[in-house]
């Protein structure tokens, strides 16, 4: 009975492949998931899709395949203030490979778990390389973090550092060279294996007027939020935080170019109004936060970027799907 | 400002393409969606994915294929006795065909609304075409129906007719030509635009000891239903439910093995205490609900198509992703 194949795949990769939540009445293999919501919270579902050769080049390492795919949403959450719960997966494959499966498993499933988050469906089809996951997760009810509370004079923040991940991937395509292999390695990283900013996310809610992750470029999604908010705003080029790997790879110059309109660094950008600054600095310690401010919401409808006080001139697209 | 285009396009044809519900906090256009689930529900999870060339032929309409992206999905929930609340949609596309995408958007968005079903969130990617639609729904507390609750003895019925959609699809494919017109046209609309059964799996609670849908040909899905309830299941050839124009398509005996293993009707097979069917008879009157039985649920582990008594031989495979 060849349909088996399909069933029998599913059930030796995916079945045991995420975190066991008791919340989960009825998980992989019927024709829909049964599952619990926490009562008084809100539900927060996202999905996103990775396609082989727009989103990774079609050779990359299964187990970072996995992970991004996770990653990405879990990283959608995280910018809402959102705990992940269940995930659902819809895999396209051109063949049942075994290798590749159990790898992609492996780098789903570990990052599944670090979030308990329980893999509860999916669907796995023939066809072009495609991956497609389903996140849930809750919030206190009414309490979820949006792109769109920020106002005129809010601080700006972002998490950790951006443009490593665009530069891991100029790597991964032969695009650049580097000869410190070191540098190589923590950038590759950043690409293949991003850790979305799960437990920050959680933790500005109360703080944070407005909030994005940064998947597109920091400067194109910055924007976003601003529009969302009917604002503008105003990012400090000298501000822009850039890891040490990525200045050592391209200098302070390039690195601060890439940290603007590179994509996949998954960090989080918030807005806070001033009054609440001290607060969130307090609560939230800097340096064990890992956030700092870049700029500020403004009066206006566009996004710039300023040095020194002088508006710099680019063109700020973010990474469009359709034109890459 | 570049990418601007996706976005514009998604706000275009996808932002009010579904229908409204009061318990959306945040649709389309944030990080995630915000839902407001019931007190006293499960939440019912599932994702189906549809491929060109796999799952519809690559020039198929965009209606149709819009339409059947969100009807599998409705009829996993049907299965599971849920209602339908929100969905979200993966949309890989090649380029962003405006007249594509509005008959899509078209024929998803009349299905949704048809079900009272709000379109709350997504993700537009480049690449081969490919939709996947991840669907939320809701039932009451601990009673959905599983595929895992039927007993040797109990009937299995099932709702409709099947073997339309696969005739319907070699109509498409040029495998098939038919004089008869009326007949060919209905076969067609069987498989392009396929009706969930929503309703019926409702009111199908507290009746059937267990369900599935019909998606990949009535005996495997039927053996399915079988193997999850430790169970065999006999079905008999002369009780299938053909159409009318399936019959007249291609002859009774052809019509029933297309009923046999034939996929896309997405009807409803469902087992039901023999002491509890006259009950099921009553609640739900056959001639409104449209159901038959086809059979019965045994003490063995495969299943069989009997004919007068005699059990015939088959290949009974259902619809194989992977060797289709």
């Amino acid at each position: 009975m060849t349909s088996l194949t399909e069933f029998a795949l599913i059930e030796r990769y995916f079945s045991h492949c995420g975190a066991e939540r008791r919340d989960v009445e009825l998980g992989v293999g019927d024709d829909a998931a049964l599952l619990r919501p926490p009562v008084g919270e809100d539900l927060v579902a996202a999905i996103d899709t990775l396609v082989a050769g727009v989103h990774f080049p079609p050779d990359a390492a299964p187990g970072s395949i996995g992970h991004r795919a996770l990653a990405v949403n879990l990283s959608d959450l995280a910018a809402m203030g959102a705990r992940p719960a269940w995930a659902l997966l819809a895999l396209t494959l051109p063949k049942p490979d075994e290798l590749w499966l159990e790898g992609f498993a492996l780098g789903f499933g570990a990052l599944a778990r670090a979030h308990d988050v329980a893999l509860v469906g999916g669907d796995t089809t023939k066809g072009p390389l495609c991956i497609t996951v389903q996140l849930l997760g809750h919030v206190p009810h009414s309490s979820a973090l949006r792109r769109s509370g920020a106002r005129p004079g809010d601080a700006l923040f972002l998490s950790g550092t951006v443009g490593d991940a665009a530069a891991g991937l100029l790597l991964e395509q032969g695009r650049l060279a580097l000869e410190d292999m070191a540098a190589a390695k923590e950038l590759r990283a950043r690409f293949a294996f991003p850790i979305p900013r799960v437990a920050l996310g959680e933790r500005l809610r109360g703080h944070a007027s407005a909030c994005i992750d940064v998947s597109d470029g920091l400067l194109g999604d910055a924007a976003k939020l601003g529009a969302a908010s009917g604002c503008g705003v105003q990012i400090e080029f000298e501000e822009l935080p850039v890891s040490p790997a990525l200045l050592r790879a391209v200098g302070a110059e390039r690195a601060r170019h890439l940290a603007l309109t590179g994509g996949d660094d998954y960090e989080l950008c918030f807005s806070v109004p001033p009054a609440r600054v001290e607060e969130l600095e307090r609560a939230l310690p800097r340096e064990r936060w890992d956030y700092r401010r870049i700029g500020t919401l403004r009066d206006a409808a566009d996004a710039v970027v300023t040095r020194g006080g002088t508006v710099m001139q680019f063109s700020h697209s973010g990474f469009d799907h359709f034109s890459s």
